[in-house]
């Protein structure tokens, strides 16, 4: 049995990890900190966790008074910069760290510190962890000590982009994508324009200027392409809780490719990315509640552009889910131990 | 291993049933029947339903051409009249059925022909039936051939009232339970009332003179009564996917009665009822996807009015998982069985 | 023309009184203030109004460098508390003064106190004041300095109960109105509970205990009423923007009572009370924008308890709309001036 | 006074078209038709029309009955293909036509006849036709007989373009639309994929293929670009009833160009197009129940492509509004009149 720490519990991740951890067989949550909650039980703050077994028995610790050198695996659902405080004294104990924040995921200090308004701490141990998108980077999880796990945004256009890239067909100087995101992307917090009022019967785009997801995205995939990757990225907030939609325009430079087939090959094995038939629209429910990307590759019109659709939920496959998938390659269990439930749908 | 089969799988329930079926250590579903898809994948029809394994390969049947009798169990996932047409046979070849429409609810088949407007082919089947509120009729499930699975507001419904009733201490001449439900309740079907435009940022009552679960309600609760009960029932739709919210009120007879003692010693024992702290307000979202019924009950101001509140989901402990809830019973495993994964939230 | 003021004018009804002033033939906004957004234009903080003419160019004010004096028509759009500081100096300067908020609702200033947790600065002026539901006090609207703007709550529920009550036939003792409001009602405001990924998808009551609308209620109906009304009301949030639905229950003393024409005689010079016919089951998007309250009166089955359906939008008939009502009276302009454009549907 | 006929009162342009018409002051609905209603008064199909003064009292007539020669101006908001049916006679009788339907927005039949599937019956009318987007064409609607009212679609994506093509500084080879709708720009009609259950709480793209509105985009664009336009365009549906948004992306042939002043300039005298400051994101919401086009234009990170935020209310500005702005047009009246209502938010 993994012995699991949660470091902020009281967000949509981690309530998140908890749903999904109460189904998972070989992982046991020993602690969850809060510093506001600190003694409160985890069901009284979620009442969907009442009576749920050995999770809804949880209560909050103090981050203060706990140790989580006895956790085999810790997972950061905390705000940017709580995991890279903590990372190196737990990492030297041999506790595996899976942060669901932005500390690990890029790999230039300078730019987390621009995009994310502080210094970073341990620009060393930023060096050695992995980007944690299995489909990406298997190996180097499986045996990593340090895992920033991806965006939401990330990981739809990373996984919509990447067959395009890596078979160097598609102008990657101008790559468009125009991502729609439900409301919990944005977190449990109050905010004006999170408000019921304010966002529902209603659609807009926002940060087109630039939007913190960006060089991640660009990073992940540089590093699969030949040519340098320049990406215009638009962010809307759609009026529901769960779902990414990612719809990708990436010009192609050899029209004969057959793009189905690209899709298809590369994801074959993939067991949490589905490739769907020709002419298919994915639909964010149809990913409600479950680690996985849905794929459709489109050429409209045979004209000289790929149009990528991907769905994925954002706090599944684009957060805590892809979270645990990690913690199964890291663990050395089978991949989708504890993942394969259905979507919820309706 | 139970060898499932369900009649009529494309409806709200149908997919419900697949997808809390595919996470059932002991069930498996074996043929899944529909006329008008016949010879096309469940997955096809439900892009959620893809890649999840032994479910996905799943393909519909026509109805005219599978035997039914190699089954333990059918569920009857089918408009109203079609369970009652097949169980005879089914059931002297030892089949257990669960019928979750209305065919085997009410026990006075005139009053069944009065609210579904069609004979009741089978009224010696009809006595021997049972019906599937665990929380009522357990004993008489677990030995049960054919039961009769409750509707979504009576499930709330009279799991609200029943401590009341069962005390002896509210005027059941005047009950009213005033409840709400979210779209699906309707089913998966094209009407101009169901459609987004017509049910978004929008909220009614509906068959105020009269709702064909109302002599449901009434026969069960009546079953518990020392007085004949009389219920005033409103229905109202109410914005939302899934979930019933029922707002209970009830004359006390006796007003020194503990309520909250008297529901939590009621429902104690209970794994899929939770009456939580006095002072609480249970929501929808609460029990959303999970085989619950929360409660609360309160006397408003200490007056002489019982207000209970209580939700479900409706497409699950309202149907599909009160089906599966009765199927455990009826193949005497643990009640538990496969119905243990937390709620959605958000 | 009515030179107008409004102070606050940053929440719901203060973009919903400029909305509706807007198309006011005889109004005019002189002067808005707001503490923290002086200076700022109305369409910078609501794009909506962007380009509509005189309105768009109004800037808010510092209230404290206003001299609202020089208006005709003061309308408060502030938290409890803030009118009854300025009623006195204002309305003896000839200021006609209406409260959107509840300082001049309650006439018994102990009874706000309880409520409202803060003490009434000028009783006196309570005793003046006329409560603002002009289908219950027309005259002396008219004839007021100081009009206390009825909650949103209130008027569905008093206007729904008035003819059963007038008309001494229902039990007084034991009044239910099970309420539904969309989540504007809670203010422009951010709080946990009102975030769209809390309260989206999602149904429940909420202070069922006792709400502030509750003592409002229950004066109003006493006062026509011939034997002491004891109210339950038990309010419901339902995920949709604006929109209150008040299922209210009556015991009928007099079962003989034609109820239909009883509420269509009651209603039948008023412009905006909507009795509608026998079996109806009004919807609140059919009041959505528009000065407008909607009924309908059900027995069901022929039994003893009267049922009542009555819906407004609680932004307009439960707030700004019924203020300007109001304003429309005090200045001896016909009622409907400025409010006759149709509901928005869909 | 202007007699106007409506055929085909029954969808959602329809009642939108009832709304707007009510507070127009020189404008009177003489009759409404609709085969399936006649004899029934419009407040019976839309309770929202009750107490509405004239409009209230319309009565749908049977089209094969009535004589709409006797209008000044008749609006189509019917399936495709009636309009055509009727227009050479109307238009002889010197009947001013606004059709709402695509009858006569495609300049080329055969082009109508791929994409609509039927044979266009009046070729030489649809010469004379003018495509009516006022922003375009203001001085042709002004003298025409017959008008083809633009879709919801076109309406934002050809204004959020206009600037950029019309001044020639982008590459028209590859515009790219990525485009969001409420649902009822669906219409009003039981579709399962509209149904409430399907698309509540999901986004998806749909005929990434080609949709119908693609030729009538490119026709408009082509008129104002000096280089031929070939257009991407994927239409997605956002769970909200109401509301388009545009995000529009072209390649810059000349990045010194200020886009802001060009857009500033363009829109400046246009009552209905409101060009938002630099930075800003558009809202839906914004324009909610009113006959505006908000747009902001980014270039971001300073990059070689330009992106256009365009939003418009898909029944007003993309339907009924605009024909009610055209109809002003053709009948010499100031082109704001009876349109200048704020939006309605929240």
């Amino acid at each position: 049995m993994i012995e699991i720490g949660i470091v902020g519990g009281t967000g949509y991740t981690g309530v998140e990890l908890l749903r999904l951890l109460a189904v998972h067989p070989h992982a046991s949550v020993r602690v969850i900190t809060s510093r506001k909650e600190a003694g409160i039980p985890v069901s009284e703050m979620f009442s969907s966790l009442r009576g749920m077994g050995r999770i809804s028995e949880l209560r909050y610790s103090d981050p203060a008074q706990v140790d989580l050198k006895g956790c085999n695996v810790v997972f950061f659902a905390t705000p940017h910069g709580v995991a890279m405080s903590q990372a190196r004294e737990l990492s030297a104990a041999g506790v595996k760290i899976i942060d669901l924040a932005a500390d690990f995921r890029l790999k230039d200090a300078s730019m987390f510190e621009r995009w994310y308004k502080m210094p970073h701490s341990c620009p060393d141990l930023l060096a050695e962890s992995v980007y944690g998108l299995p489909e990406m980077h298997r190996a180097e999880i499986a045996k990593a000590r340090i895992v920033g796990n991806p965006g939401c945004y990330p990981t739809a256009i990373q996984l919509g982009f990447l067959p395009l890239i890596e078979a160097g067909i598609v102008d990657t100087a101008h790559l468009i994508a125009d991502a729609k995101s439900g409301v919990s992307g944005a977190g449990r917090k109050s905010e004006l324009g999170l408000m019921f009022s304010e966002a529902y019967d209603n659609f807009k785009a926002y940060n087109v200027g630039g939007h913190r997801h960006h060089p991640e995205i660009v990073q992940g995939l540089d590093e699969f392409s030949r040519t340098p990757v320049t990406l215009l990225f638009t962010p809307h907030l759609t009026p529901m809780i769960r779902g990414i939609h990612a719809t990708l325009y990436a010009r192609l430079t050899d029209p004969g490719v057959d793009l189905q087939a690209l899709f298809e090959k590369r994801y074959a094995g993939e067991p949490f990315v589905d490739v769907m038939p020709p002419g298919s629209h994915p639909e964010t429910r149809s990913v409600r509640s479950a680690n996985i990307c849905r794929l459709a590759v489109h050429r409209p019109q045979g004209g000289d552009t790929a149009v990528v659709l991907a769905v994925v939920d954002n706090l599944v496959k684009g957060a805590a889910g892809q979270a645990i998938q990690n913690m199964n390659l890291m663990c050395g269990l089978p991949e989708t131990t504890g993942l394969t439930a259905p979507p919820l749908l309706p």
